[in-house]
């Protein structure tokens, strides 16, 4: 499995995590990462077209708040939830429990 | 002194907020908003035209982070820092918190 390029740790910044989070689409994927962990890039349910979900994964991949692995024919989605935990602590689990309540 | 429309307190929404959130120069003027109770809407120190400042404000008026005001000539901003605590509980104490720190 091959991993797609992102930023290490403590070169995840405050504002871009912020700027991937603050979309209804990439908000409800990063949910769907929660709850599966190795997820594929699949749209199942988001009426999205695939070019615009690539786009999604890549913006929260690059914000430091998703790693992506090539599986095969398959991308796999993992939530950076500890690398996030520990940068802005506080910030993943006001999303995650505000989101799953709605 | 007239007050510009804003959402309700409890109409404010997650994705909205970090949206409004998810730039740097709004996360700057979120940042002066709490700083200076009152501020006007001007720019100094940030090479943003006019125009592009007034479009930052509305988005975080719109998006409920800030309050507006008509005071004459001026436009007067307050941040929303009571209904943002109530409705997401320690989002803007981390976002205020980490960008002091910077």
């Amino acid at each position: 499995m091959r991993p797609l390029a992102q930023p290490a740790s403590d070169s995840i910044e405050l504002v871009s995590v912020l700027h991937a989070l603050g979309d209804p689409v990439r908000l409800e994927l990063v949910r769907r990462a929660w709850a599966t962990p190795g997820l594929t890039c699949s749209a199942d349910g988001l009426s999205v077209p695939a070019s615009t979900l690539t786009n999604h994964w890549r913006i929260l991949r690059e914000a430091g708040v998703v790693s992506m692995t090539v599986d095969g024919r398959h991308r796999r989605i993992q939530l950076r939830a500890e690398d996030l935990r520990a940068r802005f602590p506080g910030l993943l689990d006001l999303i995650l429990g505000i989101d799953t309540e709605s």
